[in-house]
């Protein structure tokens, strides 16, 4: 039997760094999880961050049933997800927010390091490759996905591969405007869509409900003890599907806004299928089942053209991993792993 | 020397049917120009409007050139662009709001009474086409037309070809919700991008100028005479060109509401040049300029990224026509108008 070839996928997120050992089937045999440098470090040090646990994680384990993986030679492909704006045809990082790099070649850096084919592309691009490889959008060739996390990141497949634009930068949903002289945006323009839903948003709305205190921020004020500012989004979450009327109410007003923006980009795109992936879709209904209400009540030609179906991602937090490694497989098909 | 191919184009539009007969370098050797059928026209009343216009521009012309154009056996194929959404690979027109129109098979219909090859397609794709082939949008591969007429119609070359989405209904940008709560729209929905900037919004603005009545609304009142609801939008374009402050105004926030959506759809994305046609496409730089800011000023990423250049459309009205018999001619490579 031809041995199952393995890629070893790298997530580089805002928060933590995820490198797994993952086969084409998406099925992830070992991975390690660390802190992702900080605000603003140096692109050298991401790198050595990047090599250090990419090599730990080809070293063999005692109970590896995979033989060959950390043979000498580099054989195995490497697929990097950053976060930011990556030219996937170069591998550069044009813009890289949260390390303020700039036009960064990390493709060409890790290769001369690792000594081995590596693929790096965009956060969201890998996750949507995982939803449409093994994922929630199986089988959809016209798919769009859209990743609550901190921000709204995009992405978007058409005749099953993804849609890169003229420069490699398409796919960034979270930065139209839905609300002229809306709420400021790190961007530097007002009023952009991920300012009206994402992680980042469900967690402001809870604590400034804890602040203003109330019978209805009862909840809240105990899942947090008092403490706004410690407040996490998954604690509204978990309150709403406890009950919590004004949780509820947050998630709805989210996914409303949710559900105007995918109206607006189904006008553009006509995708046949919608996969929502990143933290804040791990409410689930709470949280798309008002989305979906408001994409179908606000798509134009709505009664005379099909509403495409909103699934939530199936590959969790580990969907940028699965994905780049998925991607280095898919891009460097004559490498393999096995011996 | 191998003959040229010909083909017929026809442009359904919502006050003229436009049908020329139409070289593969899209050039016009004839053309007619009649009303189009009203409101709520039956199709096969339009049909008949059609089959007519075609049989006519056919018969070849006392002058003519071209040997064996109307040569029976019905080899010449026939193009048409409609307004609506319509299913280019079935050639169903799923949605005409003109005609009030619902899944029509207009291209089966066509070919049966045409007894030749015929192509449906959505107008603005076809003027989109033949911008690409022949006009403001040659050589650029990933281009995104934006036409401003009654509304904003919207198409998007991909890999040098017309993205259709996975049901043939993309490039509705126009009902992109840019105003929550914002200005009616016929579609049901309120704050439509076309409620903001088009050629219907031009009319409108200026014809709520005069209506206002005071100084700076003295060219514009002249130019309608007085009558507000007789102004037309080129009477404003012009207004705006023999130097009125308010029609240059007027035109400068159409054009920063043009920049804010080509912002949004440039994030969304990535085209390497937009094109800007339709009939308020004729204000040129007036427009265009402020659209120009507009979108260099609010792209997420800018300055860490190339901005699109926004070019105003070269074909003018006759775009849906030349490239309706241009689609044919690309979509029906084997037949051959001459002898």
């Amino acid at each position: 039997m031809e041995p199952e070839r393995l890629a070893v996928g790298v997530d580089i997120g805002g928060t933590r760094l995820k490198v797994g050992l993952v086969t084409e089937r998406g099925e992830v045999l070992r991975h390690t999880v660390s802190p992702t440098p900080p605000r603003g470090t140096a692109p050298r040090l991401v790198e050595d961050a990047v090599v250090e646990a990419v090599t730990a994680i080809l070293v063999p384990a005692d109970d590896d049933q995979v033989c060959g993986v950390a043979a000498p030679g580099g054989t195995v492909a490497v697929g990097v997800a950053a976060a930011g704006f990556v030219d996937a045809a170069s591998g550069r990082v044009v813009f890289a927010p949260h390390f303020s790099w700039r036009d960064e070649p990390l493709q060409e850096r890790l290769e001369a390091r690792l000594a081995g084919p590596v693929l790096v592309d965009n956060d969201v691009n890998a996750a949507a490759w995982a939803e449409h490889s093994i994922g929630a959008g199986q089988g959809e060739h016209n798919l769009l996905v859209v990743n609550l996390g901190t921000g709204i990141g995009g992405a978007h497949l058409i005749d099953g591969w993804l849609y890169r634009g003229s420069g490699g930068l398409a796919g960034e949903y979270g930065h139209m405007r839905v609300v002229p002289g809306g709420r400021p945006c790190e961007c530097g323009n007002e009023g952009c869509w991920e300012q009206y839903v994402s992680g980042s948003v469900l967690r402001r709305a809870g604590a400034d409900l804890v602040r203003l205190g109330g019978p209805e921020a009862e909840a809240l004020t105990q899942a947090c003890r008092g403490d706004a500012d410690a407040l996490e989004g998954e604690q509204v979450t978990q309150a709403a599907r406890a009950g919590d009327p004004a949780s509820i109410a947050l998630l709805a007003e989210l996914g409303d806004w949710l559900g105007t923006g995918l109206a607006d980009l189904t006008a553009a795109l006509d995708p046949g299928a919608i996969v929502v992936g990143g933290g804040l879709s791990e409410a689930g209904d709470l949280l798309l089942a008002p989305a979906a209400e408001a994409l179908a009540g606000q798509l134009p030609g709505r009664g005379h053209r099909p509403v495409p179906p909103v699934r939530v991602a199936r590959l969790g937090a580990r969907a940028g991993m699965i994905g780049a490694a998925l991607l280095a497989l898919h891009e460097t098909p004559s490498r393999h792993a096995g011996p």
